[in-house]
């Protein structure tokens, strides 16, 4: 079950035409992208100072679920933000694309940089409070890492991508390593957990193991490239790598050193409670989608495409990722995008010649533990119903029709 | 002369104390980041679908130089835009703080995708034109780039990073390499170098070696995970990885196939035109330059900082970076983030506990095929002029003042 690659002549003869796609040997002038001197944009000083995208380009997040529901103390609307992963490329999620996930809806704190403070207290020998300066000073790192929402799953109601998986995304984070700080205050014995607690009204805490904590958890003040986004924290955001997306707790205040696992507003949606039980729970996948073609996309006719996805778990870096054309029959290793990094989205790539028959894209993937990612039918067998509590980490099936339309084949 | 890194505790206490940085032991209630009620941002419909930094940021691109000057043709003003690399943290520089290096100032070419061509002609078997959706069905590669003005160098009357070093920035670009193109049109024996177009009225062309086309040269339309941005070349760059920015075509339209080097409007700055020569003098660096502590920027007095930077080659991927920290006397291998990628930002770190004295940080890269970064003492003897022509990869000095301030040592 080797990759079967084909040669990187001939996407456009034989058996692996584009069909209707090109201009084969009738090469028009090209008159159609030349530009006249009416056709600028005269810059203004905004756009000197800061670049925006094309008007021509309209990829947007959409509110997840759409209309939201009330918060539970009625301060506002909850709803998550869901990321276009549907027109994904690479790695990277852009800042102003990544998915949000809150229970205060679009209530976004407004933090000023200069005032906040980040206090490291409980189970320690020195407390310590620092200011944003004071961490920026500190040895730092950069590393690209997902976030997902635990309740990333895929519905029958679901049409596309976006609303299957769009509450993942992918950034490259900068700070200090969480382990840096601890040892600077000194963790007394018995210092077996953390409570990480950021500056919302419901607090947004979490309670980590301390050896966690002591391993990849990141105090991140960049995100790819500049300060971490308001709706992702800002100024502060501690990074959980390959925990549920709710441990990353946002505008970050608080570190307490603690001897046991502390339930938070967090807690609501988690089911062990317990804090021998209760970490492993915590770990996101192995788990990928295909984002092209996905859902509510529509292909043109039979001949060449590449499908592309995104693979990650919270286990460790991607192993390979498989993908199949024929619904699970056949299997097949996807080219891995790079060296794939630990707990960051990974892309993968498969060349399919498609032959116009209805038939079913879905991938699977394996990390470097060798964990697989389940069947659909493997996952609800396990929860004996067909709704997956939790986390669903399932394979994503897409069906393609013989009109070139795709759709989710969850039923 | 191995690294020199200390342990990961006692950052703060005695020789490597934050001195007035932290409040150490005395813990405050952290009152100064409670936000109440009334301290939040209403989130819009806009912010939900596209999301913004916060107001607090306000790192920006300037025009380099003030003012700009007149286009040739006095069509407009030609400036650059330079990148703010005093703030940067990580590899990715952000899309909308990526440089513009431009021969018509502001005015940028706003094309419809839907109405795009790329067309392969000259010395092929079968000349091509491809619409955006055409290329984006074929195999792409996802790759970490840096894209430099072969001007970005440093004099005395440059007082920041941003001013002598910001015409670099590193994006993660998306697209099709362009030897997939090339041979599916079929190059003609005899065909030595491609002439690239792109659609600007001085058409942005660039003559390139075949050897480096059907090396590495990708035809991107994905940049940070999302489209090109439109002063980057929206909807299609040519990027040629390594060689000096003019090269990577914008609104790329045409490739075409020739057999000698073309002269261009773009080669108004090379000093060898002949084609066996020209190719040499293309290829940028190895270069770097310590983002902080960097001019303009203010050290609060002496104790523990991180000297960051970032460092690059057109010759491959970054092998080492060394830093000075007292005027070029002794060098200290930084640390590296990651593995580095070929032709792409690196960004290297050195742990350094300032005793309140005046000295120079300088940095220096050599890159995988060995080449050094040579001193600008060097770089001006071979010249016999205090002005260095064309390209410029000289080592950068950083005074530090008794006082904490930093400037440009470059007298």
């Amino acid at each position: 079950m080797g990759s079967r690659r084909p040669d990187r002549r001939g996407f456009l003869r034989g058996g692996a035409a584009l069909a209707g796609g090109l201009t084969l040997g009738a090469v028009e002038p090209a008159l159609g992208q030349k530009t006249k001197s009416g056709e600028f944009i005269k810059g203004s000083e905004e756009m000197i100072a800061y670049g925006e995208r094309s008007r021509f380009v309209n990829s947007v997040r959409i509110q997840h679920p759409p209309g939201g529901r009330p918060s539970p103390d009625a301060f506002g609307l909850v709803f998550h933000v869901a990321a276009p992963l549907q027109d994904s490329v690479g790695m990277i999620t852009p800042s102003s694309l990544h998915f949000v996930g809150t229970t205060r809806g679009s209530f976004i704190p407004d933090i000023d940089p200069g005032e906040h403070r980040l206090m490291i207290h409980g189970m320690v020998d020195r407390p310590l409070t620092f200011t944003m300066e004071d961490l920026k000073r500190l040895p730092s790192v950069t590393r690209p890492h997902f976030i997902e929402c635990a309740g990333n799953r895929s519905r029958s109601q679901h049409k596309t991508v976006q609303e299957t998986h769009g509450m993942t995304s992918c950034a490259e984070w900068t700070g200090v390593l969480l382990s840096v700080l601890l040892k600077e205050a000194g963790v007394k014995g018995g210092g077996s957990w953390i409570v990480a607690e950021g500056t919302e009204e419901v607090k947004g805490a979490s309670s980590i193991p301390m050896a966690k904590a002591m391993d990849d958890c990141l105090v991140a003040y960049g995100m790819n490239g500049e300060p971490v986004r308001p709706q992702q924290g800002f100024p502060l955001r501690l990074l959980v790598p390959g925990f549920e997306g709710i441990f990353n707790s946002k505008y970050l205040r608080r570190v307490k050193v603690v001897d046991r696992y502390y339930m938070t507003y967090n807690d609501y949606g988690h089911l062990r409670q317990d804090p021998d039980g209760a970490a492993l729970g915590y770990q996101i996948g192995p788990k990928s989608v295909i984002t092209f073609p996905s859902g509510g996309q529509q292909l043109s006719g039979p001949g060449f495409y590449e499908v592309s996805g995104l693979a990650w778990s919270g286990g460790g870096a991607v192993g390979k990722v498989e993908v199949s054309t024929d619904g699970g029959q056949h299997w097949t290793d996807a080219e891995i995008q790079g060296t794939p990094y630990r707990m960051a989205h990974t892309r993968f790539r498969h060349h399919w010649n498609w032959d116009g028959q209805e038939t079913e894209l879905l991938s699977r993937c394996t990390d470097e533990l060798g964990q697989v990612q389940p069947s659909r039918a493997q996952v609800t067998k396990f929860f004996n119903v067909n709704r997956v509590p939790g986390q669903d980490n399932s394979i994503q099936p897409w069906r393609v029709a013989s009109d070139g339309s795709v759709y989710n084949a969850i039923s």
